[in-house]
């Protein structure tokens, strides 16, 4: 999916991995980037979008922030867990 | 500061104390409530943002969401500190 090439996925790896892994697209021609994140990873993805921005794609900005509540199927609980997820666009 | 009687800084205290803290906001009357927080604490503001939406004050949307990153200076340190911040400001 043409979306998913430009999307990344922070989890649980140092800030700078996922960095790169932005500054990589950003470089390979493309002039928007999203940035997801769940539960914890929330505040390192706001971490990633600020450090690309003021440090290596210096004319990149924020396009856009949303915020969501997505439901995980645990298999051991009857009820869906409720985690909180973020996408933040960068755009050049 | 009337901006800062509807602003809620969200820390290291338990989600629902904020959420409560929010939705006292609101029902004192006020249309508008900005969520604070920095570095590990973002993700909790998400929380926050989405459990007052989804289940407490549900005519509440999210009108705004900005990224910054702030200069703590740590007095032990000659070079100060960058940290994410977030604001989210709810609204209805």
């Amino acid at each position: 999916m043409a979306a998913d090439e430009n999307t990344v996925y922070v989890g649980k790896k140092g800030v700078m991995s996922y960095v790169l892994a932005v500054v990589t697209q950003f470089n390979r021609g493309t002039n928007q980037v999203q940035i997801k994140a769940r539960g914890r990873a929330i505040s390192r993805a706001v971490d990633v979008a600020e450090i690309v921005r003021n440090r290596f794609v210096t004319e990149a900005q924020v396009k856009d922030i949303a915020i969501s509540t997505e439901e995980l199927n645990d298999q051991k609980e009857k009820e869906p867990t409720k985690v909180s997820a973020i996408e933040i666009t960068l755009a050049k």
